[in-house]
């Protein structure tokens, strides 16, 4: 059981951490690569066409801008792919990436989160893993409870 | 093996009927539902908390405007969540309810498809519940191979 | 007669304190609370059902991204429901809060006021207070002359 | 009790209507009229002035394109204004009623409802009337229940 | 000959200085003040009726968020009316202001300038003033050539 | 006195041809022209230099899309310009000719008026004729009766 | 000398045609195709790195939505890529083809043209065949007088 | 073999500068100018009637706001224009000068890259003077060779 998680360029690594360090702290395994859907194009392929076969179960693929990597994979792979539209220099406002990873077309999904969204994209790859685990939605249910505990304290404090 | 379908209301199911058709053409167990986050809340509390001890492993969620469905289920259960955001009469231009799918906050993941993108949201169930199926992500395969099939028959079509 | 405010994380409180100080100047008494829909449904589905019975007569709801608090809110209370989009942290300039507050499906409306709008979010709880109280309305107009005043100063001061 | 309706045109009516329709099956007076900001500005200046010394509670005003109606209203009356945002002719997808009327600056609120959401004007200017009072509320609680009973008949008719 | 600026706020002084300064450098009187739609509405009317019986031959309203002040003036005033969006602090990137000054309805012109474009406003107003002037017109050629020789400039000193 | 109005194309003439109404309504003298910046350039340069020779106070300008005609117009002319956005074929809902028209660089202002607002351009035009002309601004002030007096017959129709 | 036209689907053909025709209407070979980028990735693939060495020149690709198709072989070939933003069924109003072409990350360009503009694309073609060919710079010379004596008729025509 | 290369004003180098420095690292020739629309048209005419007589191949032309250079330009010229839209000061998120630059009509193309995209309009030049040069096709494939070494180097540093 294991997520891979790959993005355009280095530079996406400080949004993508937050997938890392979710996945991370609930024991599930990871592979984190760069994959360039403009700039290694044959990586792109060889990669998206192998994920099944050495054993990823869910992808996670974040990029910015004309956003192709999240599709492309989708378009290669018969996995799960997350995609993350990442806020980069140059972006409209993150506009452009949103709309080039979100607005797949018909028989090619990209399951899409937020804008820099990253963490959310941990927790879907672990959901996802668990659809079909109780185990795993069990851990997800204790998470959930973790994020009401904070909000509780959150109450107390302005009171 | 079940995926759960519901939307905020009858007048979704053309849209969502994408999603519907393409689970029974898949032959996955499907269960179709109307839960309103608006006007069945009471609903959408049992539903959420319930699909996954009922069988269900994935929920996908359909919703137009003020689309607040499949964030609530999301965070009411452990199942990962496609949303659809459908532009719905009034909508200004479908931007309302993919903003209010898309953008969840840490801690609730959506995985949100297309506008009106419910044969997406169908093929991403399926995926999900392929992600550790090696017999079902050959199927989808399968089904990536029909896609290309019909480009290449239309690509011979206006030569 | 008494507003409650509530908020979606103790990061929106910067932003909601300007209702907060509003309503105590107009010495109307006030409950805040932080309630996360996504977080604390639980917590949600009390708080809206109960609210009118212990003694509330309008809610402010502040939330930023896909803010689901609002409307939710809306969904359970009979109260008139006031809603702050709040531009969080990754919200794409605030579109999706206002999107997500805004446009509420007929049969639930939330009354929305501007992005960050929390002051006129108090000042319009106070009207709704006083829309069958003319001591009140008196004294809504006695603000509207204090914000005269101000401006009639400052064109002086630029003279 | 009552509440007085405007709209800056005739041609906005057949959105208006909605409200209209609404609040007369509650039961609740209403006064209907044309009031152009823009053509009519005496008009305008006379009606807010006056509407809470001639029994008015709440003002639910509509208008389209740059839009300055609801706005203008709430600088004048101490009374809640419900601004209806309406996607006139011209128009630019209806963004410019809806910020023109939701953007208000500190001090002078509109309570914004959706585009074209007339319905959900009336729907609101019944809980601001109930907002104190809760045979109101009652009443309110009932239309809820009437919501969920029509998705409920709903879902049985696609099962 | 005298061109009246108004703007909604103190605040607004900084965008709207640039109107001022070209005005003076022209030599055109100008008469500066704040008049605000939404808190002065009474000397909204009073400046609007009067302004032309006054002197003033042309108007420049600056104003942000839901700016009605622009479109205010121009349904009480025969001059013609030049609208500086301003982009105000809790706008919307400026939306909000351009759309509520642009989309007036037929009727009602607002000759609408440049989000924060107030040096093009007084430009206009310069030859709104020299439409029928031609001592004027040439004064405004001499300002273009004046244009001209810095770029002419511009480009010498990066070859 | 004379108003002239140009479009980049004959079919923007149906947008167009309501300041053509308006300003013959006004008996104000009219030329009618099609001049297009990107495929009839040197006439462009012609017609903007030679205007304000030729007896021309006004200029009106409508074009779609990359909208460059009003623009390049204010160039080269020292006679305001009103610029008229016309939503196009192929236009994306307008929102390419508003922006075209109303962003001029500081120094060559357009007067934007709303998308397809052909009749206020007229109005402007006439405003502008009238900025140093009392009877002009008598007249503006009749036509402003009359506004009023059809949204007075409207408001009786209804009640 | 060839240019090599291709789009996602049948679908865009209706509009991808008016490329073709100026082409052939200029007498530049071409050679049509159906590639899409994500239901035909391999020919995706071995299209863009033999375009080249097949004899093609420029290449004009056309997709819609979450359009991938022209970066893509942007990122495989040494050629110029044109890219026409295709408004396709659920696009939302364009933006998502105009985005995902439009937006490339540094490195990766393609020549993006307006909304459903393969007219352009087929212009833009020839230009960019006779950027070093005078002979062809004559023959857009000659079709730019077209465009002229076109509009100089339609000026005719309106007076 | 020459790219003309020119800027709406000396505040665009900054942005222009990447293009510059990659055509130089390419020993391509470049001729660098300020050439204002708005501010020197007849230079713009001059500029874009002759440069295919001068021997320049291609024209990069990059503007912000209301953008009108490269359409222009490529009004006047039978060359490729590519349109750099640069985000400027007071611009509406660069939207205006996107739009402004890219949804040219029909007949006048702009090969139209990312916001701020001057590096990628330097590669695209490079492309344009290479489409039908075998040799300068081999050294763009060397560029992008070059790419992909750097995000391999990239994906070893992050493990």
């Amino acid at each position: 059981m294991k997520v891979g998680i790959i993005m355009g360029s280095t530079s996406d690594l400080p949004v993508m951490q937050e997938a890392i360090d979710f996945l991370k702290e609930m024991d599930i395994d990871i592979e984190v690569d760069i994959v360039s859907a403009h700039r290694t194009p044959d990586k792109l392929f060889d990669y998206s066409k192998n994920a099944h076969t050495r054993g990823i179960n869910v992808i996670i693929a974040g990029a910015g801008g004309a956003a192709h990597l999240p599709g492309m994979v989708a378009s290669l792979s018969p996995l799960p792919v997350i995609g993350v539209p990442v806020k980069s220099r140059n972006s409209i406002d993150g506009w452009d990436s949103v709309l080039s990873i979100l607005q797949m077309p018909g028989g090619v999904p990209v399951a899409t989160v937020a804008l820099d969204g990253a963490k959310n994209a941990g927790i879907l790859a672990a959901q996802i893993l668990g659809a079909r685990d109780t185990a795993l939605q069990d851990k997800m249910l204790a998470y959930k409870e973790g994020l009401k505990q904070k909000v509780i304290e959150g109450a107390k404090s302005i009171k």
